[in-house]
């Protein structure tokens, strides 16, 4: 809708002057969104928002978007610490030199708001460390989901709840191509090729479609979820690249989509709580929230002991969503700041990481074997001997070409791959296929 | 999953006395969360919490919760100033005697935390300016949709966000009934009973079933949403108490689902923005996320203009769920006592409301006819007349049982309704069925 015209500002409300790191996608629209929204955020919140000065690469290339003269400059590290600049936004991406900026304007006691998914993910806690020490807020709402509000709820709205197990969609690139193989049939290199036409994907698509960028999002999450730090290396992943359309349409026969899932729970271990945490393939039911979430949408489900089941659901990525959750939190901190206060973190030393032999899901195979009698005692046997039981099975064709498909009961990690690996020995299995956890019905 | 026994609390922890105003179902969930989860908030968020002042109608009813001798009182008024209470809890309902109590603590410097719905929506700017004035916070993320975040991610994560339009089903009730008689073909009294049953529905189930309980949640929500204070009596409400099978079985046909739906959105007036809000049955398209919250579930959708669609869903109701949003705001509210600050809403004055009859949407119609030459002219003519644009239309049946069933463009409320008057004085018209509103494909 149209903007009413931006009225005179107010002499009694004070501004707040934000450095920008970085103006790609997500800068340029943050500053278009300043521009557009300052006057009604200075009704609201008691600040006026001013983007003071912006540090780029490129002096000359065009971001579409104005700004006067001298707020342009390639000196970064001057921005951080600039004594005309209040805050500080980082949307440069990557742990160098973003890390050292970050710190840098923390340390002039600079509020900061990150965008930056890879650096909180891996030096999270140096930099909690170094704001709480400055007395200065840290906020990161966009680095997790884009435009979805996930990491304030976290923090705030969920302050007293016993959370027991979080699984996001937070690739928003993997769930684009998933769809497609969903509704229309299209196997894996063309749903990527399309992809990557709409710019979802970029040309080296790895950090997307093996996992790493789920999973850095699922460090932060379980950081925020357990209230202890998990880094990005803690996260086990497994990518999308070897779905077939056979295990795409085998998970339709049984009800199920197939999501790439962040997954971050608590399990108790023998030392006390301990935090599992991975990224992979994941059968959904049709019927869980998580398996309407199509296209490259984004969501974020929550399990609590007292408040349930709940969902956030949204644009994970693009320039708009992704400056709406950085000016949210700059918002906040900037009205932070004139009050003289920040938000503590409430993360307390490092998770106990469940190593991923011991993670336990529900898995669904896929088995090649030749018809013949006797063969599915022998694989019945397999899941026996290594203590998996299988909750159901069907078995499709006959001859030399039959296959078997199965999910489990829940089972422990170890004892699957060791099922797998036996398996693959029995004369009569041609081949062992996808293996996929299941989620969403545990039993 | 098991909870770690309680440390002993550190002696450097702060405690922030709770105040309880009332102790039925959320009360009692409240009172058993914060002895389980004291001490994991006090590691998290510096301060520890205990509920010192329980202020009840009866002192023999057993709750389920124990508490220590003393902590028990009829005297309400006393609670909300007692200097032995930090931080005051009204869980009580109703508007009075909630207000006065409401009003009390702030004026004695008590942050107070509702989940009150009535009284926030009948007097939020009452209890607004009182609580501005004393300095501490007045936070309510209960009144709406129960445990789900949306008052916090509306106030802070939003707080940049030019937002067009939010859409909740945001009465449990009215949900579970609509979805037994989608899924099951019951019919209305059928589902209304099983509703009761289950303690869904109360035995006068007016609140629920005409939408006052939904009106004023939209109040709360469009006050928020639009930074302009809405209040109960500005809502438009119709129930679902109308809507018959035929209705539910055309929705379906139509690749539509039928829900209560809370709808406030910002239009452009003659002199200035404006706020539509309303609440009633609507036809929300299958493919829409809104349409798969089923049961007693509740969601909200935010559309805004920089972030894209969002959406919020988990359970809108029960003690435990209520609970853990009321605690999630007393964390907030204690962590800004002990560093003296306190979080303003953000509404400027009133909302310029909309009248009802100049709000637009697309109806659908149902019309029992006559099915002789002509009749399809005369009706076209109607809806011509009062320039009302057909989108879609099919009839049913043939002879003296035929129906008429369509779906018009966005239309004006008045327009549409002197179409349907008109409509009735047709000869070859028996009866004009339901008209219902169709959201989520405006076209």
């Amino acid at each position: 809708m149209a903007e009413p015209a931006d009225p005179p500002a107010a002499a009694d409300v004070p501004v707040v002057r934000v450095g920008l790191l970085g103006c790609g996608n997500v800068g340029a629209a943050l500053v278009g969104l300043v521009e557009r929204r300052a006057a009604a955020i200075a009704g609201r919140s008691g600040v006026r928002l001013e983007v003071s000065r912006i540090a780029v690469r490129s002096l000359t290339r065009d971001r579409g978007v104005e700004v006067a003269d001298g707020v342009l400059t390639r000196d970064a590290a001057a921005v951080a610490v600039d004594p005309e600049v209040d805050l500080v936004v980082e949307v440069i991406g990557g742990i160098e030199p973003a890390r050292e900026l970050t710190l840098a304007a923390l340390a002039a006691g600079k509020p900061v708001v990150s965008a930056n998914k890879e650096l909180l993910a891996n030096h999270g806690g140096e930099l909690a460390t170094a704001a709480e020490a400055a007395g200065v807020d840290l906020l990161f709402e966009a680095a997790v989901a884009g435009g979805i509000p996930i990491i304030r709820p976290l923090r705030e709205s969920l302050a007293g709840e016993d959370i027991d197990r979080v699984m996001g969609i937070v690739n928003g690139t993997t769930n684009f191509i998933l769809t497609r193989m969903t509704e229309e049939g299209a196997d894996y290199a063309d749903a990527l090729a399309e992809a990557q036409g709409l710019g979802y994907a970029e040309r080296d698509p790895t950090a997307d479609v093996e996992g790493y960028d789920a999973g850095a999002k699922a460090a932060i999450i379980a950081s925020l979820a357990f209230g202890q730090r998990v880094v990005a290396g803690d996260v086990y992943h497994e990518g999308i690249a070897g779905l077939t359309a056979a295990d795409i349409d085998s998970a339709t026969r049984l009800g199920h989509v197939i999501k790439l899932l962040a997954v971050c729970e608590r399990v108790d271990g023998p030392d006390g709580p301990e935090v599992a945490v991975r990224v992979h393939p994941a059968m959904v039911p049709l019927q869980h929230p998580l398996a309407g979430v199509r296209d490259s949408f984004n969501a974020v489900f929550v399990e609590g002991a007292a408040v349930g089941d709940l969902m956030f659901y949204g644009r994970g990525a693009g320039g708009d969503p992704t400056a709406s959750a950085v000016l949210g939190d700059v918002v906040d901190a900037a009205v932070n700041l004139r009050k003289g206060t920040f938000a503590t973190v409430g993360i307390e030393g490092r998770a106990r990481i469940r190593a991923i032999d011991e993670q336990r899901s529900p898995f669904y195979v896929s088995i090649d074997v030749e018809d013949r009698p006797g063969v599915l005692r022998s694989i019945a046997e397999v899941f026996e001997r290594n203590q998996v039981s299988i909750r159901s099975l069907e078995q499709d064709g006959a001859g030399s070409d039959a296959r078997i498909v199965l999910i489990t009961h829940t089972a422990r990690e170890a004892d699957l791959q060791a099922t797998v690996s036996e398996l693959r020995d029995l004369p009569a299995v041609h081949r062992v296929g996808s293996v996929v956890r299941v989620v969403g019905d545990e039993g």
